[in-house]
């Protein structure tokens, strides 16, 4: 069954820098060699850059979109859903998806990390948030050091849900 | 590219009659045959049927889910969309289409078609609701006869969409 | 307790005739007189006038508004609820009252409506919308002929909410 | 103008130490005083804490709930949406709400907070989340050391919204 398929989920900021933007079209590459489907909010920055990079590879790209439509999708997303929602639609991005790859990102991103461990979906982090809860670290945004450790991860944590 | 395409959601109820079923699957059939993207509530009953008749021809079928598991899918569902916003998600099934084709249903469908009419997007109804406003009839849903019919009047309309 | 208290939603279109107008002020009045609280999309037109009428005695109001500001509020909104998910939040407005007022109204209420069935919530109506399913005239919504009628129905069936 | 009221959320989890419930009963009584209209997500925990205290001095409370039912209000409740579109209503919570004040809290209150901060909503925190983004810390989350530092904070920068 095809919709036994991965979804993973790769959020992070419209506004990156050079090198989330390149962390992210890498990500998008490795997902799709994988033949996991890349979801994301559907519009730009680190969400572009990982469709970019997963159409590259003949990867499936799904954008959820916060507004009223399909247009606002970047120029990669080959499925794009319109929610009208706004941005609890970061809620459907992060429940779609069966681990989620975090790349930066301010904190529409953070929403979306705290949407995904609230429903225990794994979060892997590069250059993104960590957080302390009331004086003590959390550790439940799983650290990688580079897209291929992000997608291993990712990969491996997916099978578990 | 892909994005382009077309898609053309499939709304009606999860109990349907079995000719709505057979109209469901016809429909989904012929969606596919004309390289359309079918987008459904993703549940059973007509949104089963349709999906069912999609991927018999080789056809995509996105479910956008009211719950919180892609579990609940029909099993012919090849993008969960899991939203877990209720029937609130009724919205994005309308929103995320180019037009609309209702079969039969009940009061979720006639919220999905009031929906979609809300936002200009244009409905065909085989065996659904019609509407009168205030003494008035109301010929917004647009009357088809038969699933070829209805796929043929959903295409020509989306096409403006 | 005061959360016993009833919650009656008036819905209807943002375009009123005066007629209409002058239906959604009386029956804003006459909640206000019993004692309920008023339940509306916090915007204009017959949403305006219900809740103008419902302050002019004294009652309370709630707007469940669709946008991501409270100043869109109209003025006689004493509780505005921002949800920033658009008309997704037609939804919320029937949930949040055990019935409602339909007066007049265009695809929106319609969805309202349809919702509110969906839930099992029962639906008053004044000049609005009427249903026919497949062919068969549904009676779900409750005629009323005047505002006193209107609002008596809605208190009768709410108690059993 | 009733609306012109200030409106503050009180947002934490549902498993709360008993120093957190203490901190949020006298949030909700500090804000009660001052007139203040308390926003919360309505369920238990710091929820119902805060809305306890803020009914023992007379406040109004709002609680904007996840589910299908007002059944599931906590008892100091007054004013319950129903919204139906389970955790995505976290962002109404703070929408609402012209600052928020954070006691302790899980994965659901971080995502409040996000959507507040990205949102331009004031957030102040009492024993809750602090975050560090991509090495950097994030100070957005302002502290404070007790429930009227707490509240003197809220409603200076509720001022500006």
């Amino acid at each position: 069954m095809i919709n036994k398929k991965r979804f993973i989920a790769v959020i992070g900021g419209g506004q990156p820098s050079s090198q989330e933007v390149k962390m992210a079209e890498e990500v998008g590459r490795q997902l799709a060699r994988q033949g996991v489907i890349l979801v994301c909010g559907g519009l730009g920055g680190v969400m572009e850059a990982a469709c970019k990079g997963a159409s590259s590879e003949g990867g499936m790209t799904v954008g959820i979109l916060p507004g009223d439509s399909r247009q606002a999708a970047n120029s990669y997303v080959q499925m794009p859903i319109v929610t009208g929602i706004g941005y609890a639609r970061n809620v459907a991005v992060v429940k779609s998806a069966q681990a989620v790859i975090a790349i930066g990102g301010s904190y529409g991103t953070l929403s979306e990390i705290a949407h995904a461990l609230q429903s225990g979906i794994p979060v892997i982090g590069l250059n993104t948030w960590s957080l302390t809860r009331n004086g003590q670290q959390d550790n439940s945004i799983i650290p990688a050091q580079n897209p291929a450790e992000a997608v291993n991860k990712a990969l491996n944590l997916a099978k578990h849900q």
